[in-house]
């Protein structure tokens, strides 16, 4: 596994990841412990609802996510770990046997002003299904640790 | 249960929430599905990176802010739908032990220009722990249906 710290990130850089086939029972599963609500829990009773039809809580298509965003070749030295997000939204339900994939873009890469041993980079990642539609997008700025002994101009000299 | 419509929402409307106590095994097991990286999964890991300790993970906090919703008071017709966020974030780490409650203003109500039976509010929803520290902050829009039989006027009149 190699991990990347901040200096291993450029602008436009792209990650995929594996897939997840999203199966009903794990749906229910899901929406019975953090999201009972009508349509995530029975296929009749989603019908008349909104989504028209059973569907995913979007909570678990973003859980889902992170799992392929830990699983891919992305590898942040210290891990992922999200400061916030610029944008994030589902643009369409996911259903029972969807199959989940991903495609990351690196949109800014900076170091800290503050944190000397650290830096942010942004990045879009797009939760996709097996038909290439979008699901969920995320803008996320995510804190990354730097390469010890590196500075700060090497960074922003790459820009 | 009342349920409310999109007419039944006003602008400054705060509603609060149960609670729910966040046990260690709880982290362990959800990051282990979603999230598996070592600040999530195991203390003695956990000691060295940017947590400094066991934290959940922060779609964990988020599943169990929207379990907090469905409880809750708010209760729209049709259910609790996102249409996308205009703010999200983990303002600090959610740490076993913890119990967290919501706070949920609303600040905007209005009905939908192209869709006549329905329209959207945004809600600042902060989950705040034990000792009254945010641990997220969402503004999320939500897709509330309109009353039967009301009109747009109506709505904006209450401006």
């Amino acid at each position: 596994m190699i991990e990347r710290y901040l200096e291993d990130f450029t602008v436009g850089q792209i990650f995929g990841s594996g897939r997840i086939v999203v199966e009903k029972e794990d749906i229910k599963a899901f929406a019975a412990k953090f999201d009972p609500q009508p349509f995530h829990l029975d296929e009749a009773a989603a019908h008349d609802t909104i989504f028209g039809g059973l569907a995913a809580s979007g909570w678990h298509t973003a859980a889902m996510t992170m799992r392929l965003l830990v699983d891919s070749e992305i590898k942040p030295a210290g891990g992922i770990v999200g400061a916030g997000f610029d944008e994030f939204r589902w643009p369409r339900p996911v259903r029972p046997g969807d199959e989940l994939r991903l495609e990351s873009e690196v949109l800014d890469v900076r170091p800290s002003q503050s944190r000397p041993h650290q830096g942010l980079i942004k990045m879009r990642t797009t939760t996709l299904n097996q038909v290439d539609q979008p699901v969920q997008v995320m803008i996320a700025n995510l804190v990354v640790l730097r390469r010890p002994g590196s500075s700060a101009s090497a960074i922003q000299g790459r820009g």
